[in-house]
């Protein structure tokens, strides 16, 4: 087995394709914002101004999705086998991760009206706690009794990337419920969870790594 | 040779090319769901729910199309060489794939009224079964006696996955057909075949592996 | 040199990027067919069925990308190095592959109106005459004294290949020659010059492969 | 370690999920420009030359993205490492680069009025602007002390690229303030450097690549 060894594996093709998927999913968020229509005597910098809501909601998607992917990628550095439910579990979580735009947008249209912003950072926070739950029960099934682990990888690395994960899932789940109560909140706590999540676990991915090598040239 | 060739042989090129239309197809299927309008005292929340029949399309084709590319992809391991008919059939095939995007929006924006509704759903239906027919054209076309298949692929496995593939398309065929009579049926049968297909055939492609792998150290 | 070689090589970048493009252009060509409105009592069947034309240029665009991706590959299997020259071309050519899905909307768009038939279909079979006239550049920059190409080679195939895609070349200038006297006799040629270019070069690449694989092995 | 090492290396992973994103950026281009609505008597031919501003943004902005991909790639070569704040630095440089496709829109649909137009071209020099200096920042960042670099490469190279990225990033920044006394020098600025950039820097990649293969070899 090379270096290599990761593209091919059982796991190496779910790997590119969910790649490919997270790609196209944070570039396809510009497609989201209209160029405005200016008429009159208008101003077109007061009305690409007036667009705030379709640039925060691009940034803050293309962040979450980022930090997403990159969360993917670890987890799938210590996932040695797959399965059918892996699989399954897998096309599910980038059926979410792929939705991501469509709430993006409905924020960046709704957010400035009162009584419409509660449901649109429901839906749009909603979205992102579902992907997280899908995203946990992905790792969990993988995890469990080291089912489709690496063996090499350290049981206590392991328990701390599980705490992890599942603390962040609760987290997002958090910011859906405070969405009905503060939207804007539950948009602050997003950007903090995808600014935590985009640092891969320091320890996690250089200890998964660590042994791979070791794998690689005994 | 080495664990990464499968990339670089004959129908590498086929397969990473491949990859991309179906991560492409799979991540556009939600520009298709326009963010809705809402005025006066409407609600947003009910706007959204009325949209039902676009987040039923944008699942079962996700569903639909993962299924599609997993098979696709198992198939591949078994197919070692590639020729022009080989190359002209997938791209045919692409083309179908790529196509399924239309259906779903047709889908989504008519299965709600009864007079459109057969319609929306034979389209949709007939094109996922042109699909599977040129899918399994394909097949045929590279396992009639071994034509482009790797040499060490056992034969009763072989006529396993060719009745598995054929009966397969029989069915997508039947959902057409089912259209006519009963699209609600039509549309569970659909959902089911996805449901069944997403397991990639589990004794195929790990006998597939094994004799690679064979073939790799030997 | 492994055999995965070719995806690090000094084109393999190159090859790597333009596969993306060619793959994002052919799955975007989708996007141009838009879901009919029907209103009152007209018959969504008829509708579908008088979309056509758009149904016309996806299949034909999709053909032709297809036949200049499988062109492109197998060109770049005899590339061997690459220069700014090159770079550059490359871009300019993938920019004009990456344009298609606007001159398909717009044959789809206008086929039907006579008097704005030959626009449409000179506009078509224009964009692709470029695209080949930058792809021969191409090659012709890359072939000229053994430039950037692999130099085991033979010089007999060298000139075939060269005859071939000049001759594709001229021949796709004239077809935008011919939108102007018969828009149907242009996009018949078009529709044979794919069928007749999807199929790779047979000589060609596996003399390419084999000189390669020697140099692997030796 | 194989050449395919690359991919598969810590900073490989980053590699292919920016090369994805490059390629849809790119490729999503065309679909800012609509075919356009004839009525009565107008010519389609009339309305076709009326749509050069689009032409030009997409010609304009193909090339750059070209030339940032080209440009990210050849100083990925030398960066051997990652960390967390490469990893975010690249996630906000991509962010930059996917939203190019709407300034570019902007600009074709304004660049003509001349109200509009230093807004239009403020925009669109203002995001190259921004990506430049994201650009600049994660390789500094990453050259500074050799932190994440190739430590086989020469210092007097290296000192040779930063002066050259810094530079280019300035004269984007002019490309921005010129803007506002001259649109047209402003675009015709973003052309040249565009087509100055899409040269790898030869020296750089030669250097690069030599050491990386001794490292291979060695």
């Amino acid at each position: 087995m090379t270096a290599s060894g990761g593209r091919d594996s059982d796991t190496g093709r779910i790997e590119t394709f969910s790649d490919g998927v997270f790609a196209i999913a944070i570039t396809l968020l510009i497609i989201e914002i209209g160029v405005p229509h200016v008429a009159g005597t208008e101003s077109l910098f007061d009305k690409l101004v007036q667009l705030w809501p379709s640039y925060l909601g691009y940034a803050i998607s293309f962040l979450v999705i980022g930090t997403v992917w990159a969360n993917h990628h670890n987890r799938f550095r210590l996932i040695s086998r797959s399965d059918h439910i892996l699989l399954f579990l897998n096309v599910v979580f980038l059926m979410c991760v792929a939705f991501i735009p469509f709430p993006t947008a409905l924020l960046a249209e709704y957010i400035r009206e009162e009584k419409y912003r509660i449901t649109a950072v429901a839906v749009y926070s909603g979205t992102l706690a579902v992907t997280a739950v899908f995203f946990t029960a992905l790792w969990l099934y993988a995890a469990a009794d080291y089912r489709l682990l690496d063996r090499t990888v350290d049981p206590l690395l392991l328990r701390a990337m599980t705490r992890r994960y599942v603390f962040g899932m609760l987290l997002y789940i958090l910011a859906f419920a405070l969405a009905f109560l503060s939207p804007t909140a539950s948009l602050a706590l997003i950007v903090i969870l995808a600014l935590i999540f985009v640092l891969p676990e320091p320890e996690g991915s250089r200890g998964a790594r660590r042994s791979r090598r070791r794998s690689v040239r005994g």
